[in-house]
């Protein structure tokens, strides 16, 4: 007990130790190393604050946090769904990008450029996710957005302050509004960056991911090309074809997805910055709009333009709407995949059986040979709920009013979801599944060979009434096709081997 | 008897010489026969016009039509998806037995017994679907109903003028507003039609039909209740259970949607009758609310009683999405039990073929033994159907404003819809598929035995690295589990039969 | 003259009589009068039958109809529904062009020239919708629409023997699956018919609906361009913009509209035919797809193609879940465009009031000047109907399994439902709401003139702080904002009237 | 810059003292201080590793976590979507909660009391959040959630070996699968655990939060009783009513949505625990299944029984999409309400104004008085989550396949996300907006007694025409009702006080 005791003592005095630490990180921090951000202090440590002010007063602020007070109050006033529910990076990442193009443009047209270049740095810290830790917004928050647009501009100023050498939440000499945000609101801002946000995803993370399961279904389709096996319609005994044509579906589906994603990407690449409040572009200057988007473009490298009617560009976000329909639309193409490859996977004796899957974890600790198709799991339970975030994408976008939609925060982050769940797990199915699928090469001769489909072959040689007698006492009595034709004396296992060749079923003649 | 073909042959030549009058001029109709309502004259012949007039002046109304103006009107303003999109005739008809129910609470109250008798004459032919060719409207007119509610107050009006002897469109001496709909709005009648229409299709088609469906089920639970069968999770083999265990978790989802839909259905019988236009009941007299209510609920032998609050059952229709929700959970019931038979019954040779389906129509003309599933078809086309209309009805419930949610139509009729095509789908996949269903009792043994997961039976008595050792042998050589078991020498022939025993493995111990 | 109307005469007497042997005994119909094709009767005598007989026997079907034994067994099976819930009737006519240009390639392939010309010349009718009463199945049967096609081939069939001098049901000389079904499946004929009628429906209705919505929109566009009016965001008052910018982003959405449904046509244009059963394409002619693709192209005047892939043409209907997510994409803008030009037009004198909505129908017999925007309230709840319809397809679209989807039905019924409801909703709401839009300036300019938010405009000439002062106190004192900055002496009314001008606000500078 | 450098030095000099503290916690922790669980090592420093193994083969494992082999297997095969896609920590807890009373009622039948112990405080730690860290896997993973199983199991079982003096990731002497998991498994477990997390979930955070909000609508409606204000039917100008029933319709919605989610409860309290692999409770004892429920109900204090039928609760999971059913009713109800009221305390000038929501942040910069009703917007974007995730559910709940569905994971997250999101926006909407909605009384009066449609109180005093005339007359030249009746000549102004009550309109007589 005693010893115990001790130990006790020993480690609260170790914490206390680790506590002083980081208090004195903390302060040393915030006031001694403006070129060390304040973001590499993770460790947690917030038990001091600093002061901030809005109009509505003054607020405590952790004094090793960059945002201030409006980013404060919002954490307060919108205690909903916890720290999962946070806006997402992406957006936050987004807005770093447009932050620096405006600070630039902004530059062009007359902003100090000692205040424009750290606006810039700052801005390209959050852009590069070094200031994570200074977001703690959630996503429902005021739908437009605003919130997380004073959050960025509240950050980037402090962060340019300490550039600059100045002193925190002192808004000088960078003001989160008059500098950060000269010449944008969060109406015209917050669409901006979700554009940015979702072409970057899908860009970065969906779009690759279905080439690389595209690549290695295509792999597969070659691989299997001259396995022929039994086809399934209605799930019931059909023709043949060839498990190579088989995967052909799913590569056509693949092509096609990533063809549906691109088509919707032309309205994506629209940004609303250069509309401010209502879409009128009050208090920017002509030619502001253009210069943005294509600094945004240079930085991103993808075709940004600026949005041809502004309007638009704020009260509806049926571009969102159209693509998530897309990211729907390749779910419903994953899902028959990932379907079709666990069923003709199942067994390993009592199930279909045509296809072995890679076995990635322990199967239950009583059979051996049981895999489960997890990967095809993950797949469909993914396919599952893009599916249900198009509809929510869908109730927000159709539910905008006057100049401005406000389901901004909720329609992207079911977007990014959508974008980036499609895009992990094609890669996750793509390495973990596809790329071990093997045939069960017996397994499928097998049921193509017992099969009673192939008596269509006869059809030109004995006429239909003959062969479908061999195939209806086949059936009866469980016999296999060769057996019965002989045994009904309608032709002899030359002729039927000559004449049923699955082989010479698998296309038009 | 032979009178009886006399007067059939009289009445032949009557409607014949009839249809040449109308080939040639259609006007005496109206007026020659006016014991014979309109309704029977269902040749379509409507060359000919009346007159009648709205506030908005005067319009042509067909003569062999009891409608007015206001319904005229309204199908020249809402050309939107023709015939197959009309108002569903049980709202029709639902209205038929509120305008009766409120025309004798109305006579209680003061109006003149001529008239009220002869709307509620008028009105129980509407309820009967006697006048069924007099509802053209369709779903897609004003979000209250107001048109189809002027609609029934028109054809009662004019019916009733009719019978008691009046000009139709004369609105003298049954008027329209002033009498059939007396001491109601469209605001409040709507949304009482809809409740009583949702209220009906539950009863009259919906639970018998899940009622039939959990019968059959249940019948062949018990009739497979000894024959034990591989399980299946991950769609991979698994440890065993029993056909009728498996059709009993069958059982228990249709005995609980019957309880699902149950419980929705307390707020279904809660009529808005009586609130008139906002609520308030403005017009209507201190317990006009409640006699409607009960007269509805005799007249329909359903528990209706009034809402016990008003503004709310005009502004929301919370109670239909409720209801809408629990179909939709009944969809997903259906869904998962259509799904399992067609899998199961998958084949005949290459698939699962577990179960044998009954063979409805004819399947391929060159496969025979093609058994299409499509009972279980037409039920997951069903189930879809509902999961959409859910969505409908949810997007619709939620937009409302203020004091009346102007989304009627389209919610009820995707109520009634899914409501109808469950109930429908129940007895015809009961009746064409499930009472036909039988076990493949050699195919099921077959899987049964070859399973490797009957090796979990020895872990008690060798060990579980024996048993292992078996059975990853057994399935890297493809043998069965009993010789593989001899071969390696951990036990006798005897042993195995006597300890792997599937029936002892149906319960807990 | 005179002797058309003996005609005439003697047809309304012929009529006549047949209608009266009708009620007696109607065998002689079939028989007498084969030269006027069976459609043009009508009258529903439907009393007597002939025998036809498929694989499972012999059944009654009514001499009164060109379909044969599998149509009725469908009937018999599939009591789902009823009458409302027929196979689309575009489905029937798409079909009708398909196997009009199957016949012709089957000529070219060797089929006998007058069974071919005879099956053009039914075929024919079929799409020209002489034969509608004939295809009698409901969507919720086979959910390859088997039956479907198979009522299509026999109602051909049986005409094309008619045409041909033969006897009905005799399979002879035009067999419907010999020559009718000629190199053709189900498999690949009703996916066909799917692809056909959609882009039809899309191109004859749903387009020049949205184009005739985008001119009228873009015409009150130009009309109100120099209207300034107060913005909303957040529904609260904001800066101002043009009431013609404000329809400005409404015509952008419906322009963007039609674009988003051309671009998911691309993949709609793909004909599964020549797939048949599989996707192999199984005893056709190589050759057969893609001269029935270009057969139909040149029969429909659009640029149809053989699928690239006939595996996934078949497997999968991502392309109508494509287009579906289109038209969920338009049904968002409609519902936004309606829903702001109701609040806009509310009133008369307690809502926004800006815009002057036609009155189409008597409003409350009570209220004079009450005007429910009904239009709009159809428009929003074909809105939500579209947003259901597109969540069925997308679960019907996600359920297929190996080589064929079994959604057919299902899903191309919702989908030409969508197209159809947006194209009529489209041309109802432009020609009964938006061309007679007016705006109600005084209401406009008042609302402005009140408006706090123009003290934007003097920032720059008296600074923040006292703008924000006289908006404050205006605010309190609910005064205006002229009066009480000349009352707090930061300027005069000369001044005011100089620097506040809201035309001045409209755009960037 | 030499200042700078020292201070970089010393900067790094400081964090590499931390880090060197973290790693002699570590190290100390693991070995020294059983007593003192990981999880208060929450400084991230994970730079060491012990080895563990499950039947594939070896792995590393950071040595401050306690899960083991099978959990940092499936964070390699599953990296989809990252760290906010993880597991709810609600399934996590309620594991705890399920582990807890499995191991007291293993022990009843025979488990080692000192391992059953150590188990019980293991689980009971894990139940009270303290070991959180310790679950790092995400939801897209196997669709039976056995990887979640085994992290628990496996965090449990080195937790107990670390409180019994054992070796971590040595099994002995509490083993994950044959002590933790004793009777169980995944696929009764999983599906147990969803539904204690959403029992939890619903009566912790969901009801709660719904009956703070029921209450201070009810006592908004209490205070508003006596304001009586326009009504508005289609948007436009109706009857009045008072404000205190405009709220009371409210309150009513929410009123019922309590009774929709408890009417879905009682299937919720069923547990599968007891069903083990495929329902049939195969290597469980009889009365395990009971005395679990029966542990669980007394350790929640909530009526958990065991589930009826074992196999509908593992192979379906209707009951939850049930739950979710209800939530989307809700959801429903929340959008109506919170759209109500933003649309009536729109404004402040141009909006309908009739509402004063409180001022929570800095409207504009721009404009004072703009207060932007954003906990309204967090609220209708919550809705329209919860409308999305139900459609995600009822997807992955249809898409069940015999003995188990495999979408439990995706399924309970959007339950529980539903749930949360749900509660906590009703108590931030409640505390940040409802109890601070002011009537603006002046206002409402203002739009009441301008309202034309206060003449239907003149109807019997001087006929419907006479009124319609002053309505009439009025509407046009945009006067008063009273001016203009006094200036027709038709009444007086003392008649017109008398006749013309607003308050006497609010019911039937």
């Amino acid at each position: 007990m005693k010893q115990i005791r001790a130990i006790a003592f020993e480690y609260g005095l170790l914490l206390c130790i680790v506590d002083w630490l980081c208090s004195v990180q903390s302060r040393y921090l915030a006031n001694c190393i403006p070129t060390l951000p304040l973001a590499q202090s993770t460790n947690g440590c917030s038990s001091e604050y600093r002061i901030e002010a809005d109009t509505f007063g003054e607020l405590k602020v952790p004094v090793d946090k960059y945002y201030g007070a409006q980013t404060v109050r919002s954490t307060m006033n919108f205690k909903i769904g916890g720290p999962s529910e946070r806006m997402p990076i992406q957006v936050i990442k987004a807005f770093g990008i447009l932050k620096r193009a405006a600070a630039e443009v902004n530059k062009d047209y007359g902003l100090d450029p000692r205040l424009a270049d750290a606006i810039v740095q700052a801005a390209d810290e959050v852009a590069a996710g070094k200031l994570d830790d200074h977001f703690p917004l959630v996503v429902w928050q005021t739908g437009s957005g605003t919130q997380s647009n004073m959050n960025v501009n509240e950050v980037i100023s402090n962060r340019a302050i300490e550039i600059l050498g100045g002193k925190l939440g002192s808004k000088d000499p960078v003001h989160p509004n008059d500098h950060v945000n000269k010449s944008q609101s969060s109406n015209d801002t917050f669409p901006t960056a979700m554009h940015i946000a979702a072409a970057k995803e899908v860009h970065e993370v969906l779009l690759p991911g279905l080439q690389h399961l595209h690549d290695a279904l295509h792999a597969k389709a070659v691989e299997f090309k001259d396995i022929i096996k039994i086809g399934r319609t209605h799930t019931q005994d059909a023709v043949p074809l060839s498990l190579g044509q088989e995967f052909g579906g799913y590569v056509q589906q693949v092509k096609y997805s990533i063809e549906r994603v691109k088509t919707a990407m032309p309205r994506i690449y629209e940004l609303a910055a250069g509309g401010t409040a209502v879409g009128t572009g009050l208090n920017t200057r002509i030619g502001f709009a253009e210069k943005v988007a294509a600094t945004v473009a240079s930085l991103t490298g993808l075709p940004f333009v600026t949005a041809p009617n502004k309007f638009e560009a704020l009260a509806a976000h049926d571009a969102l709407v159209e693509l998530s329909g897309a990211l729907n639309t390749v779910a419903v193409s994953m899902m028959k995949i990932a379907n079709d490859i666990r069923f003709l996977g199942s067994g390993p004796r009592s199930g279909l059986g045509e296809l072995c899957l890679p076995e990635n974890e322990p199967g239950s600790s009583i059979m051996p040979g049981k895999v489960n198709p997890t990967q095809c799991e993950a797949m469909t339970m993914v396919a599952a709920q893009v599916m249900g975030n198009n509809v929510a994408v869908t109730i927000g976008g159709s539910n905008g009013h006057f100049e401005l939609n406000v389901f901004k925060p909720m329609m992207i982050k079911n977007v990014l979801n959508s974008a980036r769940l499609l895009g992990d797990a094609s890669v996750s199915f793509t390495d973990n599944c596809v790329v071990g699928i093997e045939a069960n090469i017996d397994r499928i001769n097998k049921l193509m060979n017992e099969s009673l489909m192939l008596v269509t072959a006869l059809n030109p040689h004995i006429g239909y009434d003959k062969a479908a007698k061999i195939a209806k006492t086949a059936h009866k009595e469980g016999g296999n096709l060769k057996e019965t034709a002989i045994k009904l004396g309608y032709l002899t296992a030359e002729e039927f081997d000559a004449w049923v060749k699955p082989h010479e079923m698998l296309g038009p003649k």
